[in-house]
Formats: C-alpha cells, structure tokens, sequence
C-alpha cells in the first residue's frame, strides 16, 4: 500500500470511536457522550486550562496525547473507572488495540503514536500527568452539571470520587481544588451516596479528601 | 465570576456542539456526523497528514484552529457547503456566535480564540491553508467511504466537488491530487450526478461554495 493509502486507512478505522459510548451525559442529557467527541472537548480544554498546570507544559505533546488517547476503544471498548470488573485485563487488551490500529499508519507514525500513548499510561512526564488531571476533571462536570445523574445510576460513593480523582493534583493542584469543593456541594445535595451508609443521604462533615 | 468559573462556563456551553448534526454519515452510517466529533477528527488527521502541506507549518496553531473552528455552529446551526439559501448572512451569524461564545472566557483567552477563529476564516496564512484544506478533505471521505450516500441524497454534481473543494490544492497539492482521483472514481460509479444532466439542479452561481 502507499503510504497515503495506510493514512487514509487508518482514517477510516478510528471513525469507528464516534461509535464508541462513555457512562458520561451530554450536559443535554440527550444521550451518552462518545469517546470521539470526549477527546475533543478535553483537548479543547487543554487550549486554556494549562495555565493550571503544576509545572510548565508542552501544550502541543498534551494536546495530541488527548487527541488519541482513546483510539484503543475502538477495538478495546470503554472502560468505567468506577467497574473493577471491566477494568480486568484493560492493560492487555489496550495494548493489543494500540498495536493493531497505530500500525495500519506507516512505520514511523505508528511509533509516534504508541510512544505518545505509552506516555499517557504511564502518567510520570508533566505533559501526562496534566493530560490525565484533564481527562478525570471533565467526567466531574459532567456530573456536576447533571445533578450527579451518571453517579446515582450506577451508586457511586463520594469516597470512590475522590480515591479516583485525587491524582488530578498531580497535574494540577488548582483543578483538584476546585474539584473537592464541587466534590463536596455534589455530596451535600445528596448526589453521591455516603461511603458509611450508602442508603442514607445525610450531610457529609468529613472534608478530608486525602 | 473568577478566572477558573468563567472557564468552566465556556466548558459547558461548548458541550452543545455535540448536538449539532452535519450533513455527513459516519462511516459506519448509523447516524450523521456532529460537529464536535469532526473537529476531534480533522485534528487527529493533522497529527499524521501535516507532512503533506505545500509549505511548513505549525502544527500547533493548525490544531488549535481545527479544535475551535466549529464552535460558533452552537448558535449559528451547521451550514451545508452546497445549500445555497443555508450560506445567507452565515458570515454575520457566526461573527456573533464567535463573539458571544468566546467571551464567556477570560478577556485574553476570548481574543486569541477570535483570532484564530479569523485566521481560519480568511485562509490566508500557510497554517489556515492547510486547516481548511483538512476540513474539506474529510466530507470526501466520507462520501468516497458510504459510496456517495450524502452527495445522493442530496443531489450533488462532479462540478459542484470540484468547485467546492479545489481549494485544497492551496493547502496541499498532495492531497488534491489524492481526492481528484477519487472524485473521477466516485462520479465513474455514478455517485456524482453529471453536470450536463438537464435533471441537475444548477448551482454553479453560489459564490459560497467556491
């Protein structure tokens, strides 16, 4: 194949994530959000939310780890952060994906990308760490901004939020602050369920978010 | 409002670009295509498709123009390129909607989204030459892909494509070249109407679609 043909290939493969459906709602409520136009708003995001990073950041290196962070979903599915069963194997089957789908692009392209998603996973560079606080932080909107209903559905507690979350800090301090905050008004109106008793809707006093 | 309040109220109100249809199927064709998933795939394209413009580029401002280039359709609604009555007064509708959207930022953040915004519009410099040429370049493969489906059912002559989308050759003679081939493919299998069919509908006076 020419090598404009295996870009035009590989092209096509990964419409195929505009198939792929997240646990999030469009603030709409329309419908569940996709991994193709969740991957947009966050590098959207990454133009004017990297002033919050802890350090000094490559802005394009972010940016494109956003952009393609999510292509293994198209052979690997998504994965809910808050289901440990699906999250079983995730690692292997990501892996398999990123292997089958950045090798349609020519060699060297291909490498590009594993290494820019290998970096993502990895989550140790200042681009990565602040790449993955972004893709923790949006999920959060959109619950705040749909009285928790992704949350409710699938009875998620305040304390799995924030044992999920809390690595946002390590991109971003000033995300994660305004994160608890919104963690805890979220808890207050009842929109997670109390790790204690997760039948009663009581006021959270515990703001220790460690 | 704070910095960081103002930037999350942009956030949310650029989530409605996922409930804004274009006239595109996705390859799969289960639905059509909307606007925030094509600006997450055009800026994925320009990761690996950049080596193909005329001249050198930033491939971060030619990102960052394909990112923010469709937000205005939240207020201003998507135009189809070969719709002549849709095209009507869109220049002063999406100036609005730029305007209104934007400065839900900071000051500084809503002025350098104007004006990337403007750098797109008037395809002038070789990064919004090379943007512009990516977001026509994408509806051809999506026709090319579901055999014509949306040039059918709307009725589209080989001379519109061409007309519409010669431009691409000011961004990237290579990529032109590439979808000339497969234009002349496409009407070959009949998936283009021909211009001199007395059933066509003329449209060769729209100066929008130049």
């Amino acid at each position: 194949m020419e090598r404009i043909d295996r870009q035009i290939a590989f092209t096509k493969e990964i419409d195929k994530l505009k198939d792929v459906y997240r646990r999030s709602y469009l603030l709409s409520q329309s419908r569940m959000e996709n991994s193709a136009e969740h991957s947009w708003h966050i590098s959207v995001m990454a133009m004017f939310l990297s002033e919050y990073s802890n350090v000094e950041i490559d802005r394009l290196r972010v940016i494109e780890m956003l952009l393609i962070h999510d292509i293994v979903e198209v052979d690997a599915g998504d994965t809910y952060c808050y289901d440990e069963n699906s999250t079983i194997g995730k690692e292997q089957r990501e892996e398999k994906a990123a292997n089958r789908l950045f090798h349609l692009l020519p060699g060297e392209q291909a490498d590009r990308l594993m290494r820019l998603r290998h970096e993502f996973e990895e989550a140790k560079t200042p681009e990565s760490l602040f790449a993955n606080a972004l893709d923790r932080f949006m999920p959060l909107i959109h619950n705040f901004s749909t009285m928790g209903r992704a949350w409710k559905e699938n009875g998620i507690t305040k304390g799995q939020v924030l044992k999920r979350n809390k690595s946002i800090a390590d991109g971003s301090h000033a995300l994660w602050e305004y994160a608890k905050h919104r963690i805890n008004e979220a808890s207050e109106k009842g929109w997670l369920k109390n790790d204690d008793d997760p039948n009663t809707q009581k006021r959270e006093t515990d703001n220790d978010t460690a």
